[in-house]
Protein backbone atom coordinates (compact mmCIF):
# COMPACT_ATOMS: atom_id res chain seq x y z
CA UNK A 1 0.00 0.00 0.00
CA UNK A 2 1.49 3.39 -0.66
CA UNK A 3 2.41 5.67 1.74
CA UNK A 4 0.44 8.76 2.42
CA UNK A 5 0.63 12.56 3.16
CA UNK A 6 -1.61 15.02 4.25
CA UNK A 7 -1.50 18.81 4.20
CA UNK A 8 -4.03 21.44 6.16
CA UNK A 9 -3.48 24.00 4.39
CA UNK A 10 -4.74 27.09 6.58
CA UNK A 11 -2.66 30.22 4.67
CA UNK A 12 -3.45 32.01 1.74
CA UNK A 13 -0.13 33.34 1.21
CA UNK A 14 1.97 32.87 -1.88
CA UNK A 15 5.34 31.58 -0.81
CA UNK A 16 3.26 29.18 1.81
CA UNK A 17 0.82 27.50 -1.17
CA UNK A 18 4.38 27.21 -3.12
CA UNK A 19 5.86 25.30 -0.65
CA UNK A 20 2.88 23.04 0.00
CA UNK A 21 2.45 22.33 -3.69
CA UNK A 22 5.89 21.52 -4.47
CA UNK A 23 5.89 18.65 -1.05
CA UNK A 24 3.10 17.43 -3.09
CA UNK A 25 4.22 17.40 -6.70
CA UNK A 26 7.03 15.47 -4.92
CA UNK A 27 5.53 13.36 -3.05
CA UNK A 28 2.98 12.41 -5.87
CA UNK A 29 6.52 11.51 -8.09
CA UNK A 30 7.73 9.07 -5.34
CA UNK A 31 4.11 7.55 -5.64
CA UNK A 32 2.81 8.82 -2.25
CA UNK A 33 -0.57 9.61 -1.91
CA UNK A 34 -1.66 13.16 -1.28
CA UNK A 35 -4.28 14.90 0.04
CA UNK A 36 -4.78 18.50 0.83
CA UNK A 37 -7.36 19.69 2.98
CA UNK A 38 -8.02 23.49 2.56
CA UNK A 39 -9.52 25.71 5.05
CA UNK A 40 -9.68 29.73 5.95
CA UNK A 41 -7.64 31.29 4.17
CA UNK A 42 -6.33 28.13 2.21
CA UNK A 43 -9.31 27.93 0.16
CA UNK A 44 -8.19 31.42 -1.73
CA UNK A 45 -5.74 29.56 -3.58
CA UNK A 46 -8.56 27.25 -5.17
CA UNK A 47 -11.12 30.08 -6.27
CA UNK A 48 -11.52 30.22 -10.29
CA UNK A 49 -11.17 34.08 -10.81
CA UNK A 50 -14.08 33.96 -13.85
CA UNK A 51 -16.21 31.61 -11.70
CA UNK A 52 -17.31 34.30 -9.35
CA UNK A 53 -20.78 34.86 -7.94
CA UNK A 54 -22.68 37.63 -5.79
CA UNK A 55 -25.78 34.88 -5.88
CA UNK A 56 -26.89 33.65 -2.46
CA UNK A 57 -24.56 36.18 -0.99
CA UNK A 58 -24.58 37.96 1.79
CA UNK A 59 -23.16 42.05 1.97
CA UNK A 60 -20.55 40.93 4.18
CA UNK A 61 -19.64 37.60 2.18
CA UNK A 62 -20.08 40.20 -1.07
CA UNK A 63 -17.27 42.21 0.42
CA UNK A 64 -15.12 39.59 1.50
CA UNK A 65 -14.95 38.10 -1.68
CA UNK A 66 -14.17 41.39 -3.28
CA UNK A 67 -11.39 42.37 -0.94
CA UNK A 68 -9.85 38.60 -1.01
CA UNK A 69 -7.30 37.48 -3.64
CA UNK A 70 -9.09 35.67 -6.80
CA UNK A 71 -7.42 32.94 -6.80
CA UNK A 72 -3.15 31.79 -6.97
CA UNK A 73 -1.73 34.36 -9.04
CA UNK A 74 -2.71 37.00 -6.96
CA UNK A 75 -2.48 35.68 -3.23
CA UNK A 76 0.58 37.92 -1.42
CA UNK A 77 4.05 37.08 0.19
CA UNK A 78 3.89 35.91 3.82
CA UNK A 79 6.93 37.83 4.24
CA UNK A 80 8.06 40.90 2.14
CA UNK A 81 5.12 41.37 0.43
CA UNK A 82 5.96 45.28 0.55
CA UNK A 83 2.56 46.13 -1.57
CA UNK A 84 3.48 43.53 -4.04
CA UNK A 85 7.41 44.83 -5.07
CA UNK A 86 8.53 41.92 -2.96
CA UNK A 87 6.44 39.22 -4.58
CA UNK A 88 7.54 40.81 -8.46
CA UNK A 89 11.31 40.31 -6.99
CA UNK A 90 10.21 36.51 -6.14
CA UNK A 91 8.43 36.22 -8.81
CA UNK A 92 11.75 37.68 -11.39
CA UNK A 93 14.09 35.36 -9.32
CA UNK A 94 11.74 32.22 -9.88
CA UNK A 95 11.87 32.88 -13.99
CA UNK A 96 15.72 33.79 -14.07
CA UNK A 97 15.83 29.97 -12.49
CA UNK A 98 13.42 28.70 -14.77
CA UNK A 99 11.01 27.41 -11.54
CA UNK A 100 7.79 26.71 -12.35
CA UNK A 101 5.30 29.50 -10.98
CA UNK A 102 2.27 28.57 -8.25
CA UNK A 103 -0.17 28.13 -10.60
CA UNK A 104 1.91 25.56 -13.10
CA UNK A 105 2.41 23.70 -9.19
CA UNK A 106 -1.72 23.94 -8.50
CA UNK A 107 -1.87 22.32 -12.39
CA UNK A 108 0.48 19.75 -12.07
CA UNK A 109 -0.88 18.62 -8.38
CA UNK A 110 -4.24 18.42 -10.61
CA UNK A 111 -2.98 16.39 -13.22
CA UNK A 112 -0.94 14.23 -10.95
CA UNK A 113 -4.26 13.01 -8.56
CA UNK A 114 -3.74 14.96 -5.77
CA UNK A 115 -6.85 14.92 -3.05
CA UNK A 116 -8.20 18.31 -2.96
CA UNK A 117 -10.33 18.64 0.29
CA UNK A 118 -12.37 22.26 0.86
CA UNK A 119 -13.24 22.48 4.21
CA UNK A 120 -16.87 23.33 4.59
CA UNK A 121 -17.71 25.28 7.75
CA UNK A 122 -14.85 27.64 5.92
CA UNK A 123 -16.80 27.97 2.99
CA UNK A 124 -20.04 28.39 4.81
CA UNK A 125 -18.66 31.17 6.83
CA UNK A 126 -16.85 32.78 3.84
CA UNK A 127 -19.64 32.67 1.33
CA UNK A 128 -17.48 30.38 -1.07
CA UNK A 129 -19.62 28.21 -3.03
CA UNK A 130 -18.62 24.85 -4.83
CA UNK A 131 -18.85 26.36 -8.44
CA UNK A 132 -16.18 29.04 -7.46
CA UNK A 133 -13.46 26.61 -6.78
CA UNK A 134 -11.55 24.58 -8.95
CA UNK A 135 -13.82 21.33 -9.98
CA UNK A 136 -11.51 19.11 -8.23
CA UNK A 137 -12.83 20.42 -4.92
CA UNK A 138 -14.56 17.79 -2.51
CA UNK A 139 -16.39 19.92 0.02
CA UNK A 140 -15.68 17.50 3.63
CA UNK A 141 -15.89 18.44 7.32
CA UNK A 142 -13.01 18.79 9.84
CA UNK A 143 -13.61 15.03 11.14
CA UNK A 144 -13.54 13.81 7.60
CA UNK A 145 -9.86 15.50 7.07
CA UNK A 146 -8.94 13.70 10.88
CA UNK A 147 -10.14 10.78 9.37
CA UNK A 148 -7.69 10.74 6.55
CA UNK A 149 -4.79 12.18 8.51
CA UNK A 150 -5.06 9.59 10.89
CA UNK A 151 -4.10 7.75 7.66
CA UNK A 152 -1.57 9.25 6.59
CA UNK A 153 2.23 8.84 7.58
CA UNK A 154 3.41 12.88 7.23
CA UNK A 155 0.75 15.54 8.78
CA UNK A 156 1.46 19.13 8.19
CA UNK A 157 -0.08 22.21 8.85
CA UNK A 158 1.26 25.08 6.37
CA UNK B 1 -6.65 2.27 22.75
CA UNK B 2 -7.90 5.69 22.11
CA UNK B 3 -5.68 7.24 19.08
CA UNK B 4 -4.23 10.54 19.81
CA UNK B 5 -4.31 14.41 18.55
CA UNK B 6 -1.05 16.46 19.72
CA UNK B 7 -1.30 20.10 18.82
CA UNK B 8 1.61 22.02 19.32
CA UNK B 9 -0.10 25.99 19.53
CA UNK B 10 2.27 28.61 18.74
CA UNK B 11 0.38 31.35 17.16
CA UNK B 12 -1.89 33.77 18.70
CA UNK B 13 -4.35 35.02 16.12
CA UNK B 14 -7.70 34.17 16.54
CA UNK B 15 -7.95 32.25 13.03
CA UNK B 16 -5.46 30.22 13.78
CA UNK B 17 -7.07 29.23 17.36
CA UNK B 18 -9.85 29.01 15.81
CA UNK B 19 -8.67 26.35 14.12
CA UNK B 20 -6.76 24.74 16.49
CA UNK B 21 -10.30 24.22 18.56
CA UNK B 22 -12.17 23.09 16.03
CA UNK B 23 -9.78 20.52 15.13
CA UNK B 24 -9.33 19.25 18.73
CA UNK B 25 -13.31 19.52 19.45
CA UNK B 26 -14.08 17.31 16.68
CA UNK B 27 -11.42 15.15 17.32
CA UNK B 28 -12.93 14.89 21.04
CA UNK B 29 -16.31 13.61 19.28
CA UNK B 30 -14.54 11.07 17.51
CA UNK B 31 -13.10 9.16 20.95
CA UNK B 32 -9.42 10.65 19.87
CA UNK B 33 -7.39 12.17 22.59
CA UNK B 34 -6.34 15.61 22.49
CA UNK B 35 -3.20 17.67 23.67
CA UNK B 36 -2.40 21.62 23.05
CA UNK B 37 0.48 22.54 23.42
CA UNK B 38 0.41 26.52 24.37
CA UNK B 39 3.85 28.18 23.85
CA UNK B 40 4.82 31.52 23.03
CA UNK B 41 1.91 33.91 21.62
CA UNK B 42 -0.31 30.63 22.20
CA UNK B 43 -1.10 31.11 25.60
CA UNK B 44 -2.72 34.42 25.08
CA UNK B 45 -5.43 32.26 24.53
CA UNK B 46 -5.43 31.04 27.47
CA UNK B 47 -5.67 34.39 29.86
CA UNK B 48 -8.36 35.08 32.17
CA UNK B 49 -8.49 39.27 32.14
CA UNK B 50 -9.98 39.04 35.06
CA UNK B 51 -7.32 37.08 36.60
CA UNK B 52 -4.91 39.36 35.79
CA UNK B 53 -2.01 40.69 38.10
CA UNK B 54 1.53 42.68 38.38
CA UNK B 55 2.87 41.23 41.34
CA UNK B 56 6.34 39.50 40.58
CA UNK B 57 6.85 40.83 37.47
CA UNK B 58 9.53 43.05 36.05
CA UNK B 59 8.47 46.48 34.37
CA UNK B 60 8.89 44.33 30.75
CA UNK B 61 6.63 41.90 31.90
CA UNK B 62 4.41 44.28 33.28
CA UNK B 63 4.46 46.19 29.35
CA UNK B 64 4.72 43.10 28.20
CA UNK B 65 0.88 42.59 29.90
CA UNK B 66 -0.17 45.66 29.12
CA UNK B 67 0.55 45.68 25.34
CA UNK B 68 -1.10 41.86 24.49
CA UNK B 69 -4.26 39.81 23.84
CA UNK B 70 -6.09 39.71 27.00
CA UNK B 71 -7.87 36.17 26.18
CA UNK B 72 -9.71 34.88 23.35
CA UNK B 73 -11.95 37.52 22.46
CA UNK B 74 -9.08 39.98 21.93
CA UNK B 75 -6.94 38.17 19.63
CA UNK B 76 -6.24 39.41 16.23
CA UNK B 77 -6.37 37.87 12.75
CA UNK B 78 -3.23 36.65 11.50
CA UNK B 79 -4.47 38.21 7.73
CA UNK B 80 -6.67 41.47 6.92
CA UNK B 81 -7.07 42.29 10.69
CA UNK B 82 -7.32 45.85 9.48
CA UNK B 83 -6.79 46.92 13.06
CA UNK B 84 -10.21 45.24 13.81
CA UNK B 85 -12.37 45.69 10.90
CA UNK B 86 -11.44 43.05 9.14
CA UNK B 87 -11.82 40.49 12.28
CA UNK B 88 -15.30 42.46 12.98
CA UNK B 89 -16.33 41.38 9.77
CA UNK B 90 -15.30 37.38 9.97
CA UNK B 91 -17.66 37.29 13.39
CA UNK B 92 -20.74 39.06 11.74
CA UNK B 93 -20.09 36.41 9.06
CA UNK B 94 -19.73 33.51 11.46
CA UNK B 95 -22.71 35.15 13.34
CA UNK B 96 -24.76 34.73 10.05
CA UNK B 97 -24.35 31.10 9.80
CA UNK B 98 -24.55 30.47 13.43
CA UNK B 99 -21.13 29.39 14.12
CA UNK B 100 -20.08 29.36 17.74
CA UNK B 101 -17.20 32.02 18.21
CA UNK B 102 -14.11 31.15 19.10
CA UNK B 103 -14.54 31.44 23.48
CA UNK B 104 -17.70 28.50 22.43
CA UNK B 105 -14.90 26.13 21.09
CA UNK B 106 -12.38 27.05 24.17
CA UNK B 107 -14.95 26.14 26.68
CA UNK B 108 -16.05 23.19 24.35
CA UNK B 109 -12.59 21.77 24.51
CA UNK B 110 -12.22 22.67 28.54
CA UNK B 111 -15.74 20.74 29.07
CA UNK B 112 -14.41 17.77 26.57
CA UNK B 113 -11.65 17.11 28.34
CA UNK B 114 -8.42 18.40 25.98
CA UNK B 115 -5.46 18.57 27.84
CA UNK B 116 -4.35 21.84 28.02
CA UNK B 117 -0.01 22.53 28.42
CA UNK B 118 1.60 25.56 29.11
CA UNK B 119 4.89 25.89 28.17
CA UNK B 120 6.74 26.71 31.20
CA UNK B 121 9.76 28.27 29.48
CA UNK B 122 7.12 30.65 27.71
CA UNK B 123 5.21 31.41 30.73
CA UNK B 124 8.35 32.41 32.47
CA UNK B 125 10.10 34.57 29.76
CA UNK B 126 6.33 36.03 29.09
CA UNK B 127 6.27 36.69 33.06
CA UNK B 128 2.94 34.76 33.09
CA UNK B 129 1.82 33.25 36.63
CA UNK B 130 -0.55 29.63 36.62
CA UNK B 131 -3.32 31.51 38.42
CA UNK B 132 -3.38 34.28 35.62
CA UNK B 133 -4.41 30.97 32.83
CA UNK B 134 -7.65 28.65 32.69
CA UNK B 135 -7.40 26.37 35.82
CA UNK B 136 -6.94 23.45 33.14
CA UNK B 137 -3.30 24.37 32.25
CA UNK B 138 -0.60 22.29 33.36
CA UNK B 139 2.88 23.80 33.04
CA UNK B 140 5.58 21.66 31.56
CA UNK B 141 8.88 21.68 29.63
CA UNK B 142 9.28 20.76 25.96
CA UNK B 143 10.36 17.59 26.78
CA UNK B 144 6.89 17.25 28.23
CA UNK B 145 5.60 18.16 25.07
CA UNK B 146 7.76 15.79 22.76
CA UNK B 147 7.00 12.65 25.23
CA UNK B 148 3.44 13.54 23.93
CA UNK B 149 3.54 14.31 20.33
CA UNK B 150 5.58 11.03 20.33
CA UNK B 151 2.60 9.07 21.63
CA UNK B 152 0.93 10.89 18.76
CA UNK B 153 -0.59 9.50 15.87
CA UNK B 154 -1.41 13.30 14.57
CA UNK B 155 1.09 15.98 15.62
CA UNK B 156 0.45 19.88 14.09
CA UNK B 157 2.54 22.95 14.42
CA UNK B 158 -0.19 25.83 14.51
CA UNK C 1 16.96 2.33 17.27
CA UNK C 2 16.51 5.94 18.33
CA UNK C 3 13.24 8.16 17.52
CA UNK C 4 12.89 10.53 15.15
CA UNK C 5 12.00 14.59 15.01
CA UNK C 6 11.74 16.08 11.18
CA UNK C 7 11.02 19.87 11.42
CA UNK C 8 10.19 21.77 7.91
CA UNK C 9 11.69 25.40 8.89
CA UNK C 10 9.92 27.53 6.69
CA UNK C 11 9.42 30.91 8.09
CA UNK C 12 12.56 33.05 9.11
CA UNK C 13 11.23 34.71 12.38
CA UNK C 14 13.26 34.78 15.28
CA UNK C 15 10.56 33.65 17.49
CA UNK C 16 9.26 30.64 15.36
CA UNK C 17 13.16 30.23 15.00
CA UNK C 18 13.70 30.16 18.43
CA UNK C 19 10.59 27.25 19.11
CA UNK C 20 11.93 25.37 16.43
CA UNK C 21 15.56 24.99 17.94
CA UNK C 22 14.37 24.61 21.76
CA UNK C 23 12.49 21.44 20.25
CA UNK C 24 15.72 20.36 18.51
CA UNK C 25 17.61 20.91 21.55
CA UNK C 26 14.94 19.34 23.74
CA UNK C 27 14.64 15.92 21.21
CA UNK C 28 18.44 15.55 21.11
CA UNK C 29 19.12 15.34 25.23
CA UNK C 30 16.34 12.87 24.85
CA UNK C 31 17.94 10.90 22.37
CA UNK C 32 15.95 11.54 19.77
CA UNK C 33 17.54 12.30 16.06
CA UNK C 34 16.75 15.32 15.02
CA UNK C 35 16.61 16.66 10.74
CA UNK C 36 15.50 20.49 10.01
CA UNK C 37 15.12 21.59 6.64
CA UNK C 38 15.19 24.70 5.74
CA UNK C 39 13.11 26.45 3.06
CA UNK C 40 12.31 29.52 1.53
CA UNK C 41 12.83 31.99 4.78
CA UNK C 42 14.35 29.40 6.94
CA UNK C 43 17.38 29.76 5.11
CA UNK C 44 17.97 33.07 6.56
CA UNK C 45 18.52 31.66 9.85
CA UNK C 46 21.56 30.01 8.54
CA UNK C 47 23.50 32.61 6.86
CA UNK C 48 26.57 33.45 8.02
CA UNK C 49 27.26 37.00 8.06
CA UNK C 50 31.02 37.52 7.11
CA UNK C 51 30.59 34.77 4.55
CA UNK C 52 28.08 36.81 1.99
CA UNK C 53 29.59 36.78 -1.76
CA UNK C 54 28.05 38.39 -4.69
CA UNK C 55 29.51 36.22 -7.32
CA UNK C 56 27.76 35.08 -9.79
CA UNK C 57 24.66 36.53 -8.14
CA UNK C 58 21.85 38.37 -10.85
CA UNK C 59 20.72 41.76 -9.82
CA UNK C 60 17.88 40.63 -8.23
CA UNK C 61 19.50 37.71 -5.84
CA UNK C 62 22.06 40.74 -4.90
CA UNK C 63 19.43 42.92 -3.70
CA UNK C 64 17.45 40.21 -1.95
CA UNK C 65 20.68 39.22 -0.52
CA UNK C 66 20.70 43.13 0.86
CA UNK C 67 17.52 43.82 1.88
CA UNK C 68 16.69 40.20 4.07
CA UNK C 69 17.86 39.27 7.68
CA UNK C 70 21.66 38.60 7.71
CA UNK C 71 21.12 35.36 10.30
CA UNK C 72 20.09 34.62 13.56
CA UNK C 73 20.44 38.00 14.91
CA UNK C 74 18.91 39.59 12.74
CA UNK C 75 14.95 37.78 12.15
CA UNK C 76 12.46 40.03 13.11
CA UNK C 77 9.42 38.46 15.38
CA UNK C 78 6.61 36.94 13.42
CA UNK C 79 4.37 39.37 15.91
CA UNK C 80 4.72 42.68 17.87
CA UNK C 81 8.04 43.22 16.01
CA UNK C 82 7.14 47.39 15.65
CA UNK C 83 10.19 48.00 13.88
CA UNK C 84 12.08 45.88 16.40
CA UNK C 85 10.89 47.99 19.37
CA UNK C 86 8.91 44.29 20.66
CA UNK C 87 11.64 42.07 19.51
CA UNK C 88 14.06 44.06 22.13
CA UNK C 89 11.60 43.78 25.00
CA UNK C 90 11.39 40.06 24.06
CA UNK C 91 15.50 39.57 24.49
CA UNK C 92 15.33 42.30 27.70
CA UNK C 93 12.43 39.62 29.55
CA UNK C 94 14.57 36.30 28.04
CA UNK C 95 17.72 38.03 29.60
CA UNK C 96 15.94 38.76 32.53
CA UNK C 97 15.13 34.67 33.19
CA UNK C 98 18.69 34.08 32.24
CA UNK C 99 17.66 32.18 28.76
CA UNK C 100 19.40 31.54 25.99
CA UNK C 101 19.42 33.26 22.95
CA UNK C 102 18.50 32.15 19.52
CA UNK C 103 22.17 31.98 18.42
CA UNK C 104 22.73 29.57 21.55
CA UNK C 105 20.28 27.29 20.83
CA UNK C 106 21.62 27.05 16.77
CA UNK C 107 25.06 26.53 18.59
CA UNK C 108 24.15 23.78 21.02
CA UNK C 109 21.94 22.32 17.98
CA UNK C 110 25.27 22.20 15.87
CA UNK C 111 27.26 20.74 18.99
CA UNK C 112 24.55 18.12 19.75
CA UNK C 113 24.64 16.99 15.97
CA UNK C 114 20.97 18.19 14.67
CA UNK C 115 20.93 17.81 10.67
CA UNK C 116 20.80 20.92 9.02
CA UNK C 117 19.21 20.55 5.61
CA UNK C 118 19.46 23.09 3.03
CA UNK C 119 16.61 23.50 0.71
CA UNK C 120 18.21 23.15 -3.01
CA UNK C 121 15.18 24.87 -4.89
CA UNK C 122 14.88 27.63 -2.57
CA UNK C 123 18.87 27.96 -2.35
CA UNK C 124 18.66 28.23 -6.60
CA UNK C 125 15.82 30.87 -6.30
CA UNK C 126 17.32 32.87 -3.69
CA UNK C 127 20.56 32.85 -5.16
CA UNK C 128 22.41 31.89 -1.70
CA UNK C 129 25.38 29.66 -2.37
CA UNK C 130 26.47 26.66 0.24
CA UNK C 131 29.72 28.75 1.72
CA UNK C 132 27.33 31.78 2.68
CA UNK C 133 25.21 29.14 5.07
CA UNK C 134 26.92 27.85 7.51
CA UNK C 135 29.05 24.82 7.09
CA UNK C 136 27.00 21.79 8.90
CA UNK C 137 24.30 22.61 5.57
CA UNK C 138 23.77 19.85 3.57
CA UNK C 139 21.79 20.65 0.13
CA UNK C 140 19.10 18.68 -0.62
CA UNK C 141 15.75 18.24 -2.62
CA UNK C 142 11.59 18.49 -1.47
CA UNK C 143 12.09 14.56 -2.40
CA UNK C 144 14.94 13.86 0.13
CA UNK C 145 13.34 15.84 2.86
CA UNK C 146 9.99 13.58 2.59
CA UNK C 147 11.99 10.35 2.76
CA UNK C 148 13.30 12.01 5.97
CA UNK C 149 9.67 13.22 7.28
CA UNK C 150 8.41 9.77 6.03
CA UNK C 151 11.06 8.10 8.56
CA UNK C 152 10.02 10.00 11.97
CA UNK C 153 7.88 10.44 14.54
CA UNK C 154 7.32 13.49 14.70
CA UNK C 155 6.75 16.41 11.56
CA UNK C 156 6.06 19.48 11.93
CA UNK C 157 6.19 22.97 9.59
CA UNK C 158 7.18 26.04 11.35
Amino acid sequence: MNKKMSLLMFSGDYDKALAALILANSAKEMDIDVTIFFAFWGLLLLREPHHMTTEDKSNYEKMFAMMTPKGPDDLPLSKMNFSGIGKKMLLEMMKDDEAPELIDFLNGARKKGVNFFGCKLSMEIMGFKKEELIPEVKVVTAQDYIKDALASDIQLFI
